[in-house]
């Protein structure tokens, strides 16, 4: 973590009236499961790539409340002017530790609505004091990841750099931001900071001032290969792109540098790179790259393409790094299951007023079944705790007409795996390359048609039948009781 | 900060490359003047509210590069295997630290395109390197601040509670982000951290988990009333908000306490306030608050208040701490002059292939002039270097037929202040609260009709006509030369 103290106050502050609650009730260590879920999917496509979790699990383990955090908690005030906690609470949150359970998807995998991403089980009030920080970590990371994702697609190989430090929403939203991107496909980034943390390749030459720093732009490009002769890619849009593209073809032709490209930022990018790239192979520069940056997103990229624009590497800032059509991952975070004083676990179910918001109940665990050919045709979510039956029936949990019939002899796996155990770390995340081709190959699994930007195919999640049935009986008992 | 090590590394790596550059040349010490201007107003408003800057002068006064820092670097290789940078140039990163001056528009100003919010002057190699992270932290709080003043506006004086955490884009886009909320006119957070570290009050009483971790809705009421009789505001909709409403009124007065009031997350929220305020006031709860939370905006506020809803708190998430109709003020950071060898000032166009990106030269000021009745009526911006005319001519910059004349004795008042000079912080910022009253006082200085949310009326901002004039002359000269 680059923080200089722990972030145990990185939390809404019901968390802390609510552990205040179970800590006064005597209820700490009664047994809970609460499911991080997001209930629609972003950009109008089909899935998220999950992103976050090893910043998560960081978290987790550097959780602990610091003097100075309950100092400031000592001080407190309810409306009334008393102060909200009781010293005596303070001082069981001095040695608080998290000690439950926790199972994860791995970071770079396609997942959808109602899908837990994390499930954390244990004494009531640890797990409810992870809420905020999680939800934090997990939507952001994820949005920015799947994001990333349909960038990479649009780019159909070519290397995509991540641009957007100077528009990130803060010093995180850049440096965790990057982590997300390149789990979701981007190959380098302009954040040197992220690149000293997470070890992204990181990637830059110039800026328009430097062009303006000197009497002509002619000079200014001398001047850069003068310099750097290894890392040469002009930007040629200050005053006139193809003005600018025939002047850095001068400077490397006159220094014989072998010219790394030439970078357009404004003007339309499609007709100029056609030009220059003729420019560039007539001049010998047959391997020089053309590169653009400005305002591209996964549809603008995929629209140049159409248009034959002669670009192979894509600089993307602002509506990669702040995911800019869908800011923010809907995760929530939701009490699934709590034990009574006898040990058996009590579901739970909460309705509000919007169907969309009604949570599943259970301890899930996700299933994810696989064709012949390797492709992924249905996720079902099934209780951990209730055992499966003979037959697998799936039921869509916001349609009850859309079910669908499944051979347990299918191929499958089970997508949620054991992260902590009572409080102890037992998983280590992959390396970030790893994931990155992770990633790349869970994408490949999906049918194209659930892949597309736009109205895509949805993808089958059902609850397996036993879950859904008692999630019916126990909605009806709310209504009813 | 709460960062444990410098932020040097918080850059684009071609500001590292550059500033290489300049060291390669011997221009590390050649004046330059950059300015930080934003193109277009956010939100289809007219307005950006100023913000960021006090985070950005720690930023400047801890800006140095540590060993790690230098160790990264000196390993970075450029495309053909060579070092990128050579050692001498490491050598003097290493006591490197800001010396130039820095002027700013203080927190909580409303300012408009094209205008600087911060101008930078001094040794080129500098001002350079802080680029990156100037605009990430004044582009990111200012959208913000602007967000959080229209939310603010709509809710008419009531309470509004930022409440974004757990959609926030990570960690800092959480913590900074609530200082802007609060800069905007938010005057409560839910974010513990952000209420440690800056002072901001912090409000929370319990989540659908809390309810759901008991066998009935009312016991999980009775249960709260116990522990927190002080701090009673029942979120009322995990299964029924008027059964809810209801369930809170009888814990309430079964306990005798002051109930705060009760909270809706779903549902019609103009509705249901409507009918459960006439519950709250049927039981003699009159001063128990309606607090809505679910997806709100400045829009369904406003629109909520017209159709008679009766909450008087307002919880903003998502749409507000991520400014999710426009995640990122598009602030720019640009060469507007440097000295040649004769210490004299050149100035600097950049003309791009689009007018929307073509610069202002000049190391400007701002003028902004006020009627009698107080109300701001037009923005000059004007060389500091070359001094003012007799009579003001403003020209707008992307209309040279908007024109219009001001008396110099018309009262102004100038926007950008001192903030560094040589490298030493001069200015100490206000304390939150007082920057969140400026907000509050310098926004009443525009007319209404420029504070709409939609198609405001466009306020006034002009170039003085000599700066004007020169950069024409300069645009010609570029597109002739």
């Amino acid at each position: 973590m680059i923080y200089s103290s722990s972030l145990a106050l990185l939390t809404d502050l019901y968390e802390l009236t609510m552990a205040y609650g179970y800590w006064k009730l005597g209820m700490i260590d009664q047994e809970a499961a609460f499911t991080l879920i997001f209930r629609r999917q972003p950009f109008q496509g089909s899935y998220a790539i999950s992103a976050g979790l090893e910043t998560a699990i960081e978290f987790i383990e550097n959780f602990h409340f610091e003097p100075s955090d309950l100092a400031y908690l000592e001080n407190l005030k309810a409306p009334s002017g008393d102060p909200l906690f009781e010293k005596g609470f303070l001082d069981y949150l001095k040695d608080f530790s998290f000690k439950g359970d926790i199972y994860a998807i791995p970071e770079g995998t396609p997942t959808f609505p109602y899908e837990p991403l994390v499930l954390v089980k244990g004494p009531i009030l640890g797990a409810q004091l992870l809420e905020s920080a999680l939800l934090n970590i997990i939507n952001f990371q994820t949005i920015i990841a799947t994001k990333a994702s349909r960038v990479s697609a649009a780019a159909e190989g070519d290397e995509v750099i991540e641009f957007g430090l100077r528009r990130a929403q803060g010093i995180d939203g850049a440096l965790s931001g990057t982590r997300a991107t390149f789990i979701g496909g981007c190959r380098s980034t302009s954040n040197v900071f992220a690149g000293k943390h997470f070890g992204i390749p990181v990637r830059g030459t110039q800026a328009h001032s430097w062009i303006m720093a000197f009497d002509k732009e002619k000079e200014a490009f001398d001047a850069y290969t003068n310099v750097m002769p290894n890392n040469c890619l002009y930007l040629i849009d200050t005053y006139n792109s193809i003005k600018g593209a025939k002047n850095a073809i001068a400077a490397a032709k006159e220094k014989k540098i072998k010219m790394l490209g030439v970078r357009l930022d404004s003007g339309d990018l499609a007709k100029l790179s056609i030009q220059i790239r003729k420019l560039l192979d007539d001049a010998g520069f047959k391997e020089a790259k053309i590169m653009a940056s400005n305002e591209l997103d996964e549809f603008i990229i995929r629209d140049l393409k159409k248009q034959g624009a002669k670009i192979n590497l894509w600089g993307v800032g602002t509506n990669l790094i702040t995911a800019k059509d869908q800011p923010a991952l809907d995760g929530v975070y939701k009490l699934a299951a709590i034990q009574n004083k006898k040990g058996e676990w009590v579901y739970k179910v909460k309705i509000s007023e919007q169907l969309i918001k009604t949570t599943n109940p259970g301890i899930l665990q996700i299933r994810r079944f696989y064709d012949d050919s390797g492709k992924a045709v249905a996720d079902m979510m099934y209780d951990m705790e209730m055992g499966l039956p003979e037959t697998f029936e799936l039921i869509d949990p916001l349609d009850l007409t859309r079910r669908q019939m499944i051979d347990k002899r299918t191929k499958s796996r089970d997508l949620l795996i054991p992260i902590f155990e009572r409080g102890k770390r037992i998983y280590n995340s992959p390396k970030l390359p790893e994931i990155q081709k992770n990633t790349k190959k869970e994408l490949e699994t999906l049918c194209s048609s659930v892949r597309r930007f736009l109205y895509p195919d949805p993808y089958f999640v059902g609850l397996e039948k036993s879950v859904y049935d008692l999630k019916m009986k126990l909605i009806s008992e709310l209504k009813n009781g």
